[in-house]
């Protein structure tokens, strides 16, 4: 027999013989009928109609000739999305959101993620009620982990570790990981503590961005599902999470990873969010850390909300000042402890400006601060003044974020800076001193937020017909809970734990826009996933705190205005999200209808949404044209008009009339119709067209952005899409 | 002319001509008139009838003939005290001295010290009202230092360095002081914070004994006097600094210091302490670290309410974990981060396990916790260890707190949890393993209090005649405020700064009882200083939280019982203290009967009182018999009985009758005349007499404990003087 390996398999339950009560007895009848040692994994009930089976290509083979038989993909694993915060969204204690939604208590999100370290002072439940009665889930026992740790704050965590199992073939792969939901990673203790911790005083990373730790959303339930391990992140194990989450109950999904470049039909978050949209749960994911380039991106699938990371403006660093009292904040530190470097001398050689010789620094610069130049890496300079006999290091570098450890005291400062500093030693020789303060923290840096450098672009490989990504939201150097027994930083070459910890990347983005998107819940608990997603696109902020257009982040200067394919329609506003005027909503037929215009094949097309039969595929209104809160038009060649047809519900007053704004984009003129909208009623829907012609023809392909803007004539609702053409 | 020192210069009033319209300048005059280069120092107003100036030989004798001259002794310098807890103390927010003083908002407090970090939290004046209209104080301005540092909280800041610039002859001896109140030793802002500093939250020693820091009166006010310098603490700058306090209109002076082999007529905490008492102001003093032997304290003065230092009952460590679960809690540690050890090899090697070699660790224990024999120094291993590549070490010791740094990941562990260490290794050589979780604090540790080893013991050299110290107050492992400029730790080669320091001695213990003296005069601001000592004497607890007799720390086992010439009356009981039934009175005219009694010169009884003239001098009522709530009897050879009158005064209820209950001592009896107390009426004050009668003759002169116990017969007062004699 050659090399068996997990594939995840659709069957077409149409097929399913009478005798067989239900579908779980169906698959595992089928598998044996196929082979001597069947090999089952998990049997799914809501996300796909199928299961998950260790075979040889030979039973591969065969499965495929049994009845009922769709489709079948070899398992694979997922990227993590992990390369400040709930304040920086206006959120507040006043007003807005939070005290409306009672600050999420009757909303339960469900994380899928590493697991929970469930006894982090952020799964406090301090002043929570009675979990709500929908609650289905539990919390599973095992080794180390009683199912006592959950709370009225973390009401769930189940683990899946059967597909992990079957592909690594052992049990030895869970080493470093318990067969439980505890987290030995750190990554879903930071997710969900971001989506939702509760509130802790006192919080900081060593000494850093110190203040009150609080989840976007801090009173929701938390139900964590354990997918992703120390040794594999595999998507048989994430269907059975998603599916679990669908069983318990939970009101939104939030996943901070996603699978690369997969089409949507073998995706397993574009299938398993396929069945919570249907079932009215929304499932935010994150764009990836592929970027700045373009079509970078996974997860940019049409029902999902898309999220993109985005800095928060705050800073940490160290003073330096000088023995002539020139002080200098522009560098960066995380040195993690409270060095007292008073007055130290500041010494620059030539022999030893390269710090890359811990015996020449001990030799020459015993007990005081060199000054080094760039001219060695940054890594291997931190290590040899660590383990010289250097009091610390000022590193000139020009990427101040180059220094995955401070294990000395030291700062990274710029080249510019570096210059100065170089002066002022060479001028007071002998004389020269800093004094530097470390754990500084600086907040409401300017210009923020800005789109991360790293943060995928769209369009979204998987189906470039939607814009995507969707939102943005911080994500960047992001102070959440951790587990204790992962180091944060390190001392010389001891390791240090912390109760918190910096993570950076689109996994720190998502659950902000979770925890906004199950507060919306609270609030508008009739909505549909696709009003949410609505609310939160059309009201984002497209303006920074200099209130200039939002930038983004990149090794060039200036900075470029944001495209909507780094930040979709901007920073996620949360306050606005909950009162948007206009809202555009999309069901499952409109996706089921683009996905018919979009050269799927019939059985593609029933492994996303679990029709029963071929048959049953209505494709008779087969339309690219989504009803999204959001533009994208790419012109073909011998393309020069496009037209689209939205769809608006007034969810304002009754009696609002809209007027449209409209900036075009380069290269295409855009006409709206009507230009006016006028609702008599509320929930009343009306109609409009948007026909975006070509008004000249490029040598190059180009994206350019505009937007489509609703303006209450009241002046209480500003109702924006993104538009992005490329000609 | 031969070399010029400091002198301190008492002169007699009486004398002075008539021309001079005030002090100061008939002795200004007189300097004058003995040399043509005179150096003035102080004059002082107060603290005694004289001046400080800097003096030949020649000019000295010159002066001796000067009309008025009483005497004259050299400038000297003192010794600092200093080598948890409000809650230790059982005052509490819900009951007892704390509410019943309001926090004591209307009382000062001047602390003699080396001056305060007023920017320190632990100054806050939050929710503070008003400064008492008493108050003539003011924060002297310098640089670096504006006035406007002062606030409701720290109300006054004024320095004395004169004495010192004229000892050192230069203004240089500033060197790391500016010539301001600026604390740059971290002593004054420790002691004068744990009298009493405001709440602050969060407070840790590098994440020991976290909690909320507050002094034992969080809302007193303080006026910090500085007048002990980086390079000196002298004599006339105390007696100055003192001398304004009086002047300012302070309620208590905190001393954490005293001058050592000196008698109580060259004592300037002595002369000037007397001046205090005059005017009702208490003044509390440190008895010294110079324990355990007997006769080894300062500060033994009938007048003063003389502190010994106790421990706390709390404890500072790091757990370790073996790899077969085993927990040792036993050790101690102050290693100031959160290292993170898990499952570390544990490694020990007879090659290295003197652990006096960084490069042989790091040749055989790279990254790994080695276990250390105790062969070598605890700094020299520590060293050794620190510079090695080894991931840290467990030292094997006697003494638990041998380390003075913790600069690597380290604990020492006792012989006996060693051994047990030993053996784990050697039965698993290349698999044993252990995990260090530093930072921890044990709270209720018993026994405690106990008195700390290095307290100094009486009889007062000074004045052995009156039982000393008074009182023990909790003195060891202070967590209290610190200054950001001086290091409490080292991480390596790193020093640390903190907002707290651990800090042990009498000079901790002190401010703990000033503190305590304070609240009772906010409660009772009738009362004078021998009446609020009377309180705090007799309701001090003898028990420690076993409720067994506090114990003496020492290097022998097992520990002995307490005797008052160790801890005074016993552990200062602050709410008792509010309530004592009973006290005994002392006014100035007693202290000098007993200074008439003691073969002092009737010259260096004016210098310690002030008195205008010998003739004035009352010493018709010689009495070595003090009416002091506690008793000392020491048996000459010829000497059988000892008799002792005293008077108590009823400030319980009227009507209340008190029984005599006596613990002889061995080697004497004790008869109490009458045994039964009736007062009729409150404020009525009773004498009662005491015949200790000499039993047997010893060989050896031999000291021993008892008590003598007034038990009002309702049961709500027992008063308690212990009582001590020498057979």
């Amino acid at each position: 027999m050659d090399k068996r390996s997990t594939f995840i398999i659709h069957m077409n339950i149409a097929a399913k013989p009478k005798p067989f009560s239900d579908n779980h007895s169906w698959f595992s009848a089928t598998l044996r009928s196929i082979t001597d040692s069947p090999k089952f994994i998990y049997s799914y009930t809501n996300v796909i109609n199928g299961f998950s089976a260790v075979l040889s290509s030979d039973e591969l083979h065969a499965l495929r000739q049994s009845p009922g038989f769709l489709s079948a993909y070899a398992d694979k694993q997922a990227t993590l999305d992990t390369t400040h915060t709930s304040q920086f969204l206006s959120l507040n204690h006043d007003a807005g959101l939070w005290p409306a939604s009672n600050y999420g208590e009757d909303i339960i999100i469900g994380v899928i993620d590493s697991g929970v370290w469930p006894e982090s002072d952020s799964f406090n439940d301090k002043g929570m009620r009675d979990i709500p009665k929908k609650w289905k889930g539990k919390c599973e026992s095992g080794a180390g982990f009683n199912s006592s740790v959950c709370n009225l704050k973390l009401i769930g965590a189940p683990y899946f570790n059967k597909g992990l199992m079957a592909a690594t073939n052992s049990e030895i792969s869970l080493f470093g990981d318990s067969a439980t939901a505890r987290d030995s990673m750190g990554h879903g203790t930071h997710t969900s503590s971001t989506a939702a911790g509760s509130e802790v005083t006192g919080a900081s990373f060593h000494g850093y961005g110190g203040g009150i730790a609080r989840g976007a959303m801090p009173r929701a339930r938390l139900a964590i599902y354990k997918a992703l391990w120390d040794n594999g992140r595999y998507a048989s194990d994430v269907l059975a999470a998603m599916d679990q989450a669908i069983t318990d109950g939970v009101d939104i999904i939030s996943i901070s990873m996603g699978f690369d470049g997969v089409p949507l039909h073998e995706d397993p978050i574009a299938i398993a969010s396929f069945a919570a949209m249907e079932k009215g749960i929304l499932v935010s994911a994150s764009a990836g850390n592929s970027g700045p380039d373009l079509s970078t991106m996974h997860n940019g699938i049409p029902w999902v909300l898309t999220v993109a990371a985005g800095t928060v403006g705050r800073k940490f660093f160290a003073t330096l000042t000088l023995g002539n009292g020139r002080d200098f904040s522009g560098g960066v530190s995380l040195y993690p402890a409270k060095a007292l470097l008073l007055n130290v001398p500041l010494v620059y050689n030539k022999t030893f400006s390269s710090c890359n010789s811990s015996e020449t620094l001990s030799a020459m610069a015993e007990d005081m601060i060199v000054l080094c130049d760039f001219t060695s890496s940054i890594d291997y300079q931190m290590r040899s003044v660590t383990q010289s006999n250097a009091a610390g290091a000022i590193f000139i570098n020009d990427n101040l974020d180059a220094a995955k450890d401070f294990t000395c005291p030291s700062v990274i400062v710029s080249a510019k800076d570096g210059f100065e500093l170089l002066n002022y030693v060479k001028e007071h020789k002998e004389t020269a001193t800093v004094t530097v303060s470390f754990q500084q923290t600086l907040v409401d840096v300017k210009p923020a937020p800005a789109v991360a450098e790293y943060s995928s672009r769209g369009p979204s490989p998987s189906f470039p017909g939607v814009l995507k990504p969707d939102i943005m939201a911080p994500g960047e150097k992001i102070i959440a809970a951790w587990v204790p027994t992962r180091s944060t930083a390190k001392l010389g070459r001891t390791p240090l734990a912390s109760d918190f910890n910096i993570m950076s990347g689109t996994s720190m983005a998502t659950p902000h826009v979770s925890g906004v998107a199950a507060l919306l819940k609270s609030v508008h608990s009739e909505w549909s996933p696709s009003e949410i997603k609505s609310a939160i696109l059309t009201t984002a902020n497209t303006l920074d705190n200099t209130l200039e257009p939002i930038k983004e982040l990149a090794d060039r200067v200036p900075m470029v205005t944001a495209s909507a394919l780094a930040m979709g329609a901007g920073q996620v506003d949360p306050n606005k999200a909950m009162d948007p005027g206009l809202v555009y909503e999309t069901g499952t037929e409109e996706y089921v209808s683009l996905l018919c215009a979009s050269n799927y094949t019939s059985k593609q097309i029933m492994a996303i949404t679990r029709w029963r039969s071929a048959a049953a595929l209505n494709c008779s209104k087969a339309s690219k044209d989504l009803n999204y809160p959001s533009f994208i038009a790419i012109f073909d060649d011998g393309d020069y008009v496009q037209r689209f047809v939205r769809t608006v519900t007034n969810v304002g007053y009754e009696g609002s009339v809209y007027k449209v704004k409209v900036v075009s984009p380069g290269g295409v003129d855009i006409r709206v119709k009507p230009e006016t909208l006028v609702f008599k009623e509320k929930y009343e829907k009306l109609n409009y067209e948007v026909q975006i012609k070509r008004s000249r023809k490029r040598s190059e392909k180009k994206y350019s952005d505009g937007s489509i803007i609703w303006l209450d004539i009241k002046g209480k609702y500003k109702v924006r899409s993104p538009v992005v053409v490329v000609v």
